[in-house]
């Protein structure tokens, strides 16, 4: 291979030309046409060198003031709003999404939103949550967990990227160095986001290894890097058979590593609400269902109903509204194949096609607007194979012949990320929504109520989480500040400690007066002593 | 199997014979004595019932007021306390652990002060850390996660006995019902806390499966049980090989399970220490090694010292110290057998005998004090084999030749629950101390200054956990309450869910007007929307 032909790499503070063991090319999905730029899949000479800069940064992160780590997330944020056009306008380019609203107008703030955010909780610091026993020599606080491995999606390219994404901004505000995975479907969009990160580290005087970057790598070195003893823990936002895959790894290293999988969304409508707003609840939903072409975490896939004329009118109503919307491209070749092949898959376990279910002609890789259909019984039979996620604009009603059956379908579901429930305005579902809630409840992160899941909201309180398969699990989300930070952090207890050994965050001065600490069992930014 | 001739086991609610697979007995280590009572090994049907039960006792627990769960904590704690000498007795007899201190005035009042303090928390309910954004309609809070099954440990058959031990009183206060595995080596100790709690909970009304208790089940029915889609986490505190062996079940199966496993808790002491205050750290070294026969999961089994004769003297005090202390009966064969094999790997890993290494003669199960000694340069060529856990009263002094390669001991240490630092009161040891400390911090979960390991606080900013393997993750704490309970607890988020729809810890107002909330970014115990 020749090094010189592909993108450099971002190793220990400089750019330098990959160790590799090939490359690869970007694609514009929405017309096929192949970039001209070359990518490396770096080699795991390119990895452990990576891991060793890494473990460095940690150590001298350490000393590092938290109000640096909050200034640099900051530039960051300033330097991809000042870069804007161009970064869009690559992902775009490269995902096939549109410039606006989507790009420009969502997801571009929303990155530039969690990075100010995370980094005002890097500053403030009361995530670490300080506990102080004044009536004990002990003191405890989370501490960062070392270096953090970070694999992107394909269906974010800004707010979920490796890179100056969500989980980057929550590991580096926690304190670790980040090593990034870019995700290959944009990788010339990885490569603008790496260079404004890397200007910003430069800039904040940050150590050489706080952030570094690769495009791509082979699946045995990737099992190797989340399992290798110099990293702290890995995230990962993706498929689940790759996420599952290196999950067995980290664990059987004992390496923490936190999973976003695939998820159902399962959405229930209740009768009362069809009754009472059908045509309103189809129009909502259909809108779900299509947004950024289905590939969404968060898209409904699964629709359970009651059986009636008031659920066929429903239905009708749905696939109305999606046949008279344009199919569109969707992010990559990839993609589309595993579409076809998943819905196939579905069709085989026993579902009706309502509309679409093929693949379209192009320009870019499309894929009919989907709907399936499948009985109550007949999921009840079959639900592990009806539960096969189509990633993209496929959806499927379930169509449960009375309430009784609706309970037992979503007690057959495995865990999801979200799950909602619509409700007539009247008391009238009130009864069948406590049946529901009690089922539902334990197996999503998210529950919502006369809502759609899609959009996620970056609020201190959003859950963007859930049971496994969804997740790794339960107890943690990747949206959300200080929240998602936890991931990243190990539980230190100092005991005996000298006070001006301690960490700034533990000893009797609060050191910034902002942090929240926990003394003595009660919340409070006063100092140890004060009244 | 005559099933009538053994113990019952608590099974949803009521005392019945088991479903065996055999049988066995408790011995009385001190004496070799074995016990008249026979206990039955359960068969899967057991588990099986179990878990059909807790599932149905998890719903129904979510309808009960958490001053419920904390009155339950509380009449278990009064009951263990007015049957004390009784339980005491029994815990003696099948442990061999001295009844004064140990038993009646350490661990028995110790169980019944966590018991209190998970009462206590319970009721306030601050640890579910519900977090409100009024910007935003969502709220989230930490939930029950469901069936928890606790493996209690043979060296504190109460404190951290599966009934009414720590883990046992953090699952309860997180609102998850409990089933415990009893210790085979203490069955007659935890039928008696058994038939208090279960005591206690029909006089708190709580559900049928809310607390279940075995004596012993197989080696695969372990296996399932930590992998059954029924359970929502299992914690485990015992031997590495049992607890990675659960481990890589529970994992498969995306359950969570929290470890507490084997740790060396290596003890550095520095060498202005040795120069200041030698003799009164070699006192406080010896008795800390043979606290409790060396049998907790503090003990300290690595002593770091930079060679010079101040060392040599230090090593002959403690020698002297040991060989002037009996010793003492062990908690079972079984320990007896493993601590001989394992100072015999020490041995031929390459440690010199400095004394003991040898079983001795009875009553009951003795070891010989034990100390063994290899140099940093040996360790360093083989710290994997030299990192062998002998549980037990034997200790491993490393000698170092200098204080670089004291440093590159430390790096080639595995996690650990603790790990001590003895320095000079004055600031000659200051510049090896950050040296050290740097290496050790990550190490370890609880970091001391000249202190011993052993003796674990109940404060809420205590950590007993550490990275792998000392535990499965670094983030959690199986002692300190609240902390621990987040081990049995899943993140639940609500979406634009109706007011009366939420639970009470999410509604504007605040439940009790004690439980502090996370509301906008700050911690209050206001209502939401109080000025």
């Amino acid at each position: 291979m020749n090094a010189l032909l592909a993108q450099s790499v971002l190793i220990a503070g400089a750019w330098r030309a990959a160790k590799m063991s090939g490359t690869f090319h970007a694609e514009n999905p929405a017309t096929g046409e192949v970039s001209a730029e070359e990518y490396p899949v770096s080699c795991w000479e390119d990895c452990s060198d990576m891991l060793d800069a890494a473990v460095e940064a940690a150590v001298e992160l350490r000393g590092v003031e938290r109000s640096r780590l909050g200034a640099f997330l900051n530039c960051v944020a300033d330097r991809i709003e000042a870069r804007s056009e161009e970064i869009v306008a690559m992902a775009h380019q490269e995902t096939g999404l549109a410039v606006a609203p989507r790009l420009s107008k969502g997801e571009l703030p929303r990155t530039v939103n969690q990075l100010r955010q995370a980094a005002t909780e890097a500053s403030e610091g009361s995530w670490v949550r300080a506990t102080i026993d004044t009536q004990a020599p002990v003191r405890s606080m989370y501490a960062p967990i070392g270096p953090v491995c970070v694999f992107g999606p394909n269906n974010f390219p800004l707010a979920f990227n490796g890179v100056a994404g969500g989980d980057f901004a929550a590991a580096i505000a926690a304190g670790n160095p980040v090593i990034a995975k870019a995700h290959p479907s944009h990788p010339g969009t990885t490569r603008m986001l790496a260079e404004e990160v890397h200007s910003a580290a430069l800039e904040s005087g940050l150590p050489a290894g706080t952030f570094q970057m690769m495009y791509h790598l082979s699946v045995e070195d990737g099992f190797r890097l989340v399992a290798d003893k110099r990293l702290g823990a890995t995230s990962f936002t993706g498929s689940r058979s790759a996420g599952l895959a290196l999950k067995a790894r980290a664990d059987a290293a004992g390496k923490p590593i936190y999973l976003e999988l695939s998820s159902l969304n399962p959405v229930i409508v209740l009768p009362g609400a069809l009754e009472e707003r059908a045509s309103e609840i189809a129009q909502e939903l259909a809108n779900s269902c299509l947004a950024e072409v289905g590939q969404m975490c968060t898209s409904p896939k699964l629709i359970v109903l009651v059986a009636g004329e008031r659920a066929e009118q429903f239905i009708r109503e749905v696939e109305a509204i999606e046949a008279s919307r344009p199919t569109m491209p969707m992010l990559s070749s990839g993609v589309l194949r595993s579409l076809d092949t998943n819905v196939k898959s579905l069709v085989a376990a026993g579902c009706d096609v309502i509309a679409g279910a093929k693949v379209v002609d192009g320009p870019g890789y499309r894929y009919a607007n989907t709907l399936l259909r499948v009985s109550g019984e007949k999921f009840l039979a079959n639900s592990a194979a009806l539960q096969t996620e189509a990633f993209g604009t496929a959806a499927t009603f379930v169509v449960a012949s009375d309430v009784a059956q609706l309970l037992a379908i979503l007690s057959s579901l495995e865990g999801n990320l979200t799950g909602c429930i619509y409700s007539s305005k009247s008391a009238v579902d009130d009864g069948a929504y406590r049946e529901v809630e009690m089922r539902l409840r334990p197996l999503v992160g998210r529950l919502l109520n006369d809502k759609v899941p899609t959009g996620v909201a970056v609020s201190s309180a959003m859950n963007h989480g859930g049971p496994y398969p969804a997740t790794g699990h339960p107890g943690f989300t990747s949206v959300g500040i200080p929240a998602s930070l936890l991931r990243f952090a190990a539980l230190q207890c100092y005991d005996n400690v000298r006070e001006e050994r301690l960490p700034a965050e533990l000893r009797d001065k609060n050191p910034n007066s902002s942090m929240w600490r926990f003394i003595d069992r009660e919340w409070t930014r006063a100092d140890v002593g004060a009244a």
